[in-house]
């Protein structure tokens, strides 16, 4: 046995419930997992490496279900504005400005940051996806779904008013979509890697490439990850284009494109009868309340999904919004934002939270037979956190276990002792096995300085609502 | 000079912005601010300390409007529950068995959060607040504003329906009384004490002692601390105890309790006429969002009351509803659902959130010509945050400075590696000075574990929502 994780309580998401077991233990082999049960009657002895669960708690590794990690070099550059002005003026000023390394950094930045705080798998939704696994997730050898990014509207659309269409380039899409091909021949083989088709959004993407698309991705048997009903500035955009009744959904149910293939991210501009229409046809959703929390000052409507009994899961979606790529505090503002929300206490209690962070975002990605719970023969994507901590203290497991509801709504990420991805043992009692992380930081620090410097006209010239801020003194 | 801080980004919040100092100094002597502006130029070599900031921002310590710290030892005791259900079901019979040893555990390990994570000013709402006051506040040397629980209603109240009038007690109100002023004999000279008085709430306390207690405060130039309008809960009483149309805060109103001696909790039940009479009255506001959205499942109208230009701060209340004295985390919390609730994601910037648990803090306690900001002359309660952590990575200052919004969205707690009350230094490089942190988590799992054992069959009997999920494995 490689591993052995002994004397902890361990929360398997086997079955109906949590799955909770007092005095377990966990074995790992061959990078999968060989034993879940009680630590009695467990022969850990011989164990390469025995690591001791006492006061510590055992589960799944985090799941992030929709994040774009190299805009994490962006991080603070883009929140408090109005959403209308969010990305053209806010954050695309900024983005124009970052190259190709600027955005492995980026990458490098917002895996580290979601390693730190628990998550063994990133649904990566990005450009420059290749590079992006060459570069950060195979090195480092994490968990990745990927998604090379496709549309077919050009970066240079800050002078366009909301109202005024984007014009769709078909030639930038086919060569988007050629290099999304080229991700699939490249890793589709890769034991930590699945790949995923990723039209950005119907807004930025013709109906007719989405067709083909979708066909690939029957063909391939592989998912599509796409942005859906994302607000005023993609509404604005479909009913221009579609007819005044026009919605993302209804367009894209009219054509075909709902169905078990589809994880819809966001979905925040729907309403009651398209979710159900969604949940009917078997699309899964991916929320993440802190990113249309902030940009959209909408919550995204994940309970209702959970209610009608759709599959969803949780993410962070880029860090120049919600500021993080914490999955733990992810949890947190998924259940309170939706209790708010429903004007309802009740509602994603916490123990739903931590199913839509782990097992659930398994479901939604396709992975749920490899991930995502702790059962034998799963890969082992196990996380341990400390519970002597001031701010998870108390722990009483008597008469029930108030150390669960801690994990969501108490827990800063920084509990987190040991990540093991795939048998691999990646953080080990808090620190880094083999990544530099103070060299990441100097590196993001230099190049984040260059970004925003050599941004600074452009940024200037967008004259968000920051500017003003800026210039008194506010920010 | 006792202490220099050099090198650093300044919040000082001085003036009408956040008054941001680059390459900042402060110096420190006698317990007050001596110094504040550039490095350059500051004489700091002979200071006995020398704290080097750079990579760091120092700004005023944050001040917790509302906090019951003694309940920390709750914490994951009640959550998810219907509102109705959760003080008296929930909350009540786990705390119908703590001690007074119990209660000063639990209000040693929620300062020590808050201290942890940057508070230096807390407003204590307990009973037993001398006690709390000797044994917490005044050996670790924390400013705190004490206020001593006073209400009619007895504990034994698991039995009665939300509809049932609870009965008023007036010797056990007379004799909380006479605690709150033995509060004040004992410790209004203190240099670290305020005191407050602290009716309950409308529905537990009758307006005749509402009106002593209002006498003497204005005698003592003292002010009020009250829970006002929180929910479903008071509504029930105060609609059967002062007719159908009643309302706290019209009740109140007639009765001449509104006024700029009045700080009221939460909130959450006003309307906005009776939110601009509020204001218009002078009355100040704390809000709790983390509590109020875990409890109630609903923000409490502080993006409102600030709108209006009302004066408002933040508080965590207690911990077993939010999970959490972390007043960063406050931070974002107030902002990103004050968002949500006006669908606007412009309200309460990063800036403004700052405010509130500083400055803002400050005024409602009416210490601001003490402490909120800094300032030559006033108590130095400072603290410093190190930026250079992957979660608050990348820090720039040109064209504008991401680490203000970072600071609030950004931030867990654990970046705050100085804190200083009243020019001593508690926390240093991100460790206690003079209290032994592992010994009172220890000592609290101890205690904790026999009152939630103790508590077990009443906790049964009272047979809130939580036990059936405890059964079917959830909790």
């Amino acid at each position: 046995m490689d591993i052995a994780i002994i004397n902890t309580w361990l929360l398997t998401f086997q079955g109906d419930n949590l799955g909770i077991i007092q005095d377990g233990a966990l074995g790992i082999e061959d990078g999968k997992i060989s034993y879940v049960g009680s630590t009695d009657g467990f022969n850990y002895k011989e164990a390469d490496r025995i690591i001791e669960g006492t006061d510590h708690v055992a589960m799944p590794g985090l799941i992030n279900g929709h994040i774009h990690t190299p805009l994490t070099l962006l991080r603070g550059g883009a929140q408090d504005l109005p959403e209308i002005e969010w990305m053209n003026k806010g954050i695309l000023p900024l983005a124009m400005h970052m190259t190709l390394e600027d955005l492995i950094c980026g990458s490098k930045l917002g895996v580290l940051e979601g390693l730190r705080t628990g998550t063994t798998t990133f649904a990566e939704y990005t450009i420059n996806a290749v590079d992006i696994l060459e570069k950060v997730y195979l090195p480092w050898q994490v968990r990745v779904v990927a998604t090379e990014m496709i549309n077919e509207v050009g970066f240079g659309r800050t002078h366009l008013k909301p109202i005024d269409l984007y014009e769709f380039d078909r030639s930038k899409g086919e060569n988007e979509l050629k290099r999304a091909q080229e991700l699939f021949q490249k890793f589709r083989s890769e034991e930590l890697v699945t790949c995923m088709y990723g039209p950005q959004a119907l807004d930025m993407v013709s109906l007719d490439l989405l067709k083909t698309i979708k066909e690939q991705a029957i063909e391939q048997n592989a998912g599509i990850h796409m942005h859906v009903a994302q607000g005023q500035r993609e509404r604005l955009q479909i009913t221009g284009r579609y007819g005044k009744n026009a919605s993302t959904v209804k367009v894209l149910h009219k054509n075909g494109l709902l169905g078990p293939f589809l994880l819809a991210a966001h979905c925040h501009d729907t309403n009651e009868k398209e979710r159900e229409l969604m949940v009917k046809e078997g699309v899964k959703m991916v929320a993440c309340p802190s990113a249309i929390g902030m940009i959209d000052g909408i919550v995204p409507p994940v309970g209702h999904y959970v209610e009608l009994g759709g599959s969803a899961g949780l993410g962070t979606d880029q860090a120049a919004g919600p500021g993080s790529h914490n999955l733990f505090r992810e949890m947190r503002t998924a259940s309170l934002l939706t209790k708010t929300l429903h004007r309802d206490p009740t509602v994603l209690p916490a123990w739903k939270a931590l199913q839509l962070a782990t097992i659930g975002g398994a479901k939604i990605l396709g992975i749920a037979s490899k991930v995502g719970s702790l059962e034998v023969g799963k890969q082992a994507d196990v996380i341990t956190l400390n519970l002597r901590h001031l701010h998870l203290t108390p722990t009483v497991s008597r008469p029930f276990r108030n150390f669960i509801p801690n994990l969501v709504y108490s827990t800063n990420g920084t509990e987190v002792d040991n990540v093991i991805i795939n048998g691999k043992v990646i953080l080990s009692k808090g620190k880094f096995v083999n990544i530099d992380e103070q060299a990441i930081i100097e590196e993001a620090n230099i190049r984040a300085k260059r970004i925003f410097e050599s941004a600074s006209e452009d940024w200037k010239k967008a004259n968000s609502k920051l500017v003003k801020y800026t210039q008194e003194g506010w920010l």
